[in-house]
């Protein structure tokens, strides 16, 4: 069942791996069949070593294994609100990368200062609000999306989100671009970084640069890469 | 005599230098075999690319070799000490992983920043105080010991701490779970370092998502995982 | 067609990998031949594991596809401003490495404190103004390589440059001598700024030395590496 | 001739690779020949991944080339000045590494923070003074020399120096110490640096623990390793 992308979200949660994007067993990636709507997933805990494309978990959009032997990642609500609010979503990823990470437990977005951000990212990437502690007490993961949804503008427009105290979220139409934003927002998190301590008054891009290499990149005046 | 466990432990020694904790010799692990509580542990000096399981060396409770053509790890007093006071302790890991070891050269405590570090630790890691200059001269491998258990609280809730000045102990039902709480420990202590450097004035995570997390992981009601 | 000479220019592209200087597909290399004055450059959005030699794509001078079945980099005109200007240029790189593009996100130069920089390049390496909203506008990647010549001073003595809020320009004679210098930028910056954070009153080279060591390895006295 | 010094030199010079310590060429072993004196060394500029042992230099201790077909490395003034001045010196290493040269660059010593350092520097390691500008014209890898020499205190205690504005020179009774004394002043420079960003009021680690883990390797009461 859905054997060819069962094999696309493994190497994608390979990928992180080879990226360096994740520690021990601290990531997962998702993807949702665009003609089913069920969602594959990672199972929970299990050391990326070990798992096998065949491991992957297949669940509906309510989160009921519909195949599998293990259980799916315990992150799995989030990536269902997520892929319930917005239709264009075909893969989820989740890491808790080094960088971005620091930018989370800081309770900091990430602004836009130069052209690797704006080339996949139309603005800052945003942080959070913190759950309230019914929020945690009650559907802690599925809260999860809903503080992500309230943060989120544009869906398309900025593929990626810090979560307070906690990791990133990424997205994109699918697994494989999902993964792509992860690893670009861990990249201009640490260039971020490193901005803000060669120059503590470094100013954001200007929107008219800004524009230019987001639309370089996306939509229909594009000219970046191959037709 | 116990080659399992020194299959083991020789495998995890490797471990650490692969998940990049340690330069040269600087490290070792050690487990103690539930049924007869021997200890085994690295010995010391050798370098991790020429060792073989077969070089691991077995101690008893008092530090006497009972098997083993090498001299133990000169740290293994503190393991020793450890395995003494904790019962429940089946593998213990000392590295002067780069990052965690800045924290202890500064005196400070690895503060509670994010889910990350209460995925694994139930609260900051501490940093213990100085040894005396007669507590260094007297038995200095065996006092260490004796200065981290001063520290302790609770020795399930926060396998690790911080030795002031030195380097880094962390410990495990296993040696297997003793290393991956150095790989986590080193891991935190980079994004902590990161998030203090972002905004001076971050602070801990509150408790409710501290508790969240770490029993989302841990205890009777975890459903981190697989069963 | 230059087949020699597009098995070179994917090789660097490659290197650029290797150094660690490019995630995903930020990066270009070009080289132009000295008899011909054809440019050939790596084709536009190409995955680095997916390249192969035949994929490069040959121009000629304003920029009109020779040969090649792929689009050429969209930074094409760039490269043609500089090859335009300065006749002794036979490759040139474009990064967006770490530490080199916090730089240029800060808007600082890179200051020569020491002699890994005078090494290779006499002098610091300049930071450009922003590109005002008509050059954007108007032909974006050729004016972007108008704002880097009004900081060259001297092409040859200073083979890097840095472009506001953006990445990194090197060149040199060869396609290999500019890869060179963009793995020499890159670990400069990187120097550049943790001397700068260990001590913020840190003082250039000074001239003497500098220039000692650029006339070490450039010029008719030059005496390090082999005749 | 001395095949197996020029074996093992080259090596060392590897390992400096292998261990990140060298970018490009940037770097140099050489080992002093015990029995006639004679010194072998890396040749000038040649690229680590071409290098083979029958590359090596070999030279008297005026820097007369005995065998190779090789220039010596640029910097063998500077190796020949100490080992004329220190008898016991068997092996010497020159590097640019990122930490300790940004310490070189900032005209800072490297001051003895944790038991990391104390295991192998009995104290801090010190950064000469600059050359003045006649010693830069008359003989500058030979008084490069001079100047370490100043700064040397016991050259077996500390067994390393920076020199300011430029890079390291590390050194033991063996080239394959010499590295490790390498190795290990990376990593100090590195601690170094990250525990003054923690706290900048941190306190060197007090004499007594110094003593202790320096003595505990080296000297006649050491108890380190295997007999």
């Amino acid at each position: 069942m859905l054997e060819e992308l069962k094999q696309r979200v493994f190497e994608q949660n390979i990928a992180l791996v080879r990226h360096g994007l994740v520690v021990l067993t601290w990531g997962n990636v998702s993807a949702r069949d665009g003609k089913t709507g069920l969602i594959v997933i990672k199972p929970s805990g299990v050391p990326y070593s070990a798992m096998k494309a065949e491991d992957m978990v297949v669940v509906d959009c309510d989160g009921n294994t519909v195949e599998g032997d293990y259980r799916p990642s315990s992150d799995l609500p989030t990536h269902l609100y997520l892929y319930k609010q917005y239709s264009s979503l075909g893969g989820i990823v989740h890491t808790h990368s080094t960088y971005a990470t620091a930018f989370a437990q800081s309770g900091r977005e990430i602004i836009a200062y130069g052209t690797t951000h704006a080339d996949a990212f139309y603005g800052d990437v945003p942080c959070s609000r913190e759950l309230t502690d019914e929020e945690i007490d009650e559907a802690y993961e599925w809260n999860t999306g809903k503080v992500i949804v309230e943060c989120v503008d544009d869906v398309e427009a900025v593929p990626a989100i810090l979560v307070k105290n906690h990791g990133v979220f990424t997205w994109g139409n699918t697994p494989e671009k999902a993964v792509e934003n992860a690893v670009t927002l861990e990249e201009v998190a640490k260039m971020a970084y490193l901005s803000e301590q060669l120059n503590p008054d470094v100013k954001r891009v200007k929107q008219h640069l800004l524009d230019k290499h987001y639309f370089r990149k996306h939509g229909k005046n594009a000219y970046y890469g191959q037709k």
